[in-house]
């Protein structure tokens, strides 16, 4: 299997006024993903809030983008759910409908006990698509479980056929170096954190997967180039305007303040569901204020 | 509405070998929990291993339950669902069914930002059965949110008409009387803590739902008749009994081990669903020669 | 040894306005507390602000301590240090003193990573005055130390000739009903979480320790005559109005805000030592705004 | 003030078999600090357990580097102390004798609640040491204080004049570029994550202040020598030796395997104070045989 190189994006979650899931924005945002040069789509994960929609949305959701993508970006369908039972449902549809790759975060209601509890998890999740790539989603932050990685490969690599690699969200960048070189680089180990791509590459990284790739891609994409041709203080520089610019988002909600983003590049999603909220129409004019003082939204406008 | 008094049990999810469920042993456990003394059941919850179902079976499960049970207990139905959307089918459908009560834990995966921010949620899924009241499920060590249960009541009784109480499952009795005094007690705040059952009584404690009232409804119930009865001392020893359990059950595992305490008693619940598993036979036997040693099964069978 | 029945009150640290510690008012505090009717004073804790001192300004205090109780009252000399070097001098010093009991949390810095190597720290500590009786100081939600107790009880009991008990301040009162049966009540097990007394009496606790018994010892005093009297009722409306009064405590900050109280009633004890800050005048208006409109300065005033 | 550049590394408490501080030792460990190329020695630091030393133990020890020292190293002492007023006192002997810098961690049994409140409790301890240069010792994983240190800056700029960086031990190191683009570099941010150096180098660190530097600063000099030259990837191949290594001390515990370590190359430092233990003789016996066989012995040993 080819190795996955370059950007995939987060998908957010697209919504009519209503509430209900808007399929009619898919072919705008496929479009302007292509525009942000990303290599592939990552959808119904955090970004996503796939754990917020139903079982049959997230079908519909997949279905759509297989079809919109129609080969041109990798569609990575993410299955995971607090329901094993759910997830494998969503798992053998993704395989159905010709997804590229599914992916899941761990059980989260009742958390896994083990690195070998995990794995059953995993495989039981993967065995119900089994020549479908299937890749760990590890995001402690949000799902509370913080095991050993190399434990979980060597485990991963007996138990799940289909397994392809880690979708590596967290900030432990000496673990992700350690999981990159497991038997000489045999998985992908996409990387998670965007606001830590530039370090990521510093140890080897080639693929990663992120929620700002949605808006920034071409930022990004400049940053891997300038590392790659070696101008490693230029790189820092451009780096440094995403950092900036993510302190924005913790500052005021990273869904709600990124899905204010889209709006001001021209995808309106609408409002996201139950717990997240929109930004006050008054904090998003602060956010659209500070973003243009620092020349972020120019930034990922043009080519660089 | 009539305050609830007593113990309410809720249920583990009856499980065919072939990992469906078993909706033939539900009338078996509906005896179990008659001969146990309770006065109710709280299905599909933590126990009842809600999360790890589908929708289709959490609404099929309700509605045994429902018809079986055919107003001899009262059947709380917990709703809670990662996504709201699907915890309003839930809960429209137990209001359709005649369920007495529907329950719900915060969304976990996304976690309330706020206090306001988990009443709107509540208040979301209430909606959906606006006649059937209704109860928050506080368990701050499963979800991980915690938050002051006063602002919460002062909220949710302006946003939720159906508001009913809370199912309060955490060890900060000082909170918990606090809830119990709330407009001089407008609510019921139902104790889930079964090894804390004596000191929630004497700080006024009329209800409780817990796992441990499955098998061992009548040792509480005579520690609620001797506390009743002024006799402390002695409730207090027939609650240390139930402590000492519990330390068993923390030992091994509390689902687990008390899946394999149902099967002792009669009930075999088949194996969990994954991240859960079931105690192995040698764990098992250990379980039970401690719980014989103590002397512990033969207060659950006779009559105190 | 005689067990310990009834309050000892957490005494707060006295400054000067130059920072340097008060030693003149502690004749007073002292008089306050055989007014508020406690058995004993727990020194150099946390309310006491231990940590913060000095080695020798510890000593100091603890020799002022134990000369103007002058047997009136048991004194109880806390000596942790995140240095068991200092603990021990500490330790020896009081022994020297006279004090009548020494009691340590666990080192706090580098945190012990078993309960075999916490009794370790604390049998280092004991050796150094093997005459005099030792308290473990269990306190998890400020140390991080979060071990079975009765495992540390087990091995305790081995490793510490001069061992007396435990201080245990934690909502886990399920543990310390079986702290309190281990070996028929071996050991004195002394409560230290104010807001639930009642609840711990409903167990079986016989002594405890705490902040708010420096100027609310009476009430507290009669809430354990109604409890024991059977006149539970009562107990629990009485009971309340610490659980009220405490709420305020949580919301201004616990330690300043009880320092005010202490001024309210007589006892200026000066400005804390960072971190801790005072409150505010402000903020200080409006805690004596809500305790007199509540009544509760009333309750610790006057003979309940 | 000149930058720093290059490795300072945090040296271990060397004991004598009595378990007091072997000062005769401090001549060899500061040879060896010469031979490994670092620029400098953090002393009493977490490594140098001095939250288990006694503040008299702590001012000799400081005495003692500063003299043998002797101008070959820069000398950074940390003061950081549960009680403030202990901290300054630790400070202004440092000053006096001559230390190049101070630094210290946050008050840790007491916890600052805000960023100002940290702040000041960083400035009364620099107040105490006016002329020397002030670091803030920044390692949220031991102190459980994790605070915008953005934020920090800007109230640590105002309020401390002294102040002169931060000892930046996370692995957050999007804000640690954050913390070096502050005011174009105007602090010396100086990085303590060992296993995360190459990414940060990629953000621009230039100082780093670590344990393994102890015994591996050649190692990590020619990473950094690769990584200023250019040549990426085989920056990347000797960081993932170090990367491996420092596995084994998280499977063996930080401290006592490198204190095992250094053993092994010919210091040996006694065993550490409780809570901290030696490893087992087997414990020992096993890792020195991984360090063989993975060849880091060698590569620590040699010129690269």
């Amino acid at each position: 299997m080819e190795k996955i190189n370059g950007l995939i994006a987060a998908n957010f979650a697209p919504y009519n006024t209503d509430g209900s899931v808007n399929y009619a924005l898919i072919p705008a945002i496929v479009e302007e993903m292509l525009q942000q040069g990303v290599k592939g789509v990552f959808i119904c994960g955090t970004n996503g809030e796939g754990p917020s929609l139903s079982t049959e949305e997230r079908m519909q959701l997949a279905e759509a983008y297989v079809n919109i993508v129609n080969k041109r970006l990798l569609v990575f369908v993410h299955v995971g759910h607090s329901s094993i039972t759910e997830a494998k449902r969503l798992a053998a549809h993704a395989a159905e409908i010709g997804a590229d790759y599914i992916s899941a975060v761990s059980a989260f209601y009742f958390k896994p006990s083990s690195v070998d509890n995990l794995v059953s998890c995993m495989a039981a999740i993967a065995s119900a698509a089994p020549k479908t790539p299937f890749f760990y989603y590890h995001i402690p932050t949000v799902t509370g479980i913080s095991i050993d990685l190399l434990a979980f490969l060597e485990l991963a690599e007996q138990a799940i056929p289909s397994f392809a690699g880690i979708k590596y969200t967290a900030s432990t960048i000496h673990e992700y170096q350690a999981c990159l070189h497991y038997k000489d680089g045999k998985y992908d180990i996409l990387f998670g954190f965007d606001e830590l791509l530039l370090p990521a590459l510093a140890v080897g990284a080639k693929g990663a997967i992120g929620s700002t790739y949605n808006y920034a891609g071409r930022l990004y994409n400049q940053v891997i180039a300038l590392f790659e041709a070696g101008k490693l203080a230029e790189a820092e520089l451009l780096h440094f305007e995403a950092v900036k610019m993510i302190r924005l988002l913790v500052k005021y909600g990273p869904i709600p303040t990124q899905r204010s983003i889209m709006k001001k590049i021209g995808l309106d999603l609408g409002i996201p569901r139950l717990p997240l909220r929109s930004l006050s129409a008054e904090v998003e004019q602060a956010l659209y204020a500070d973003l243009t003082a620092s020349g972020f939204i120019a930034l990922t406008k043009d080519e660089q």
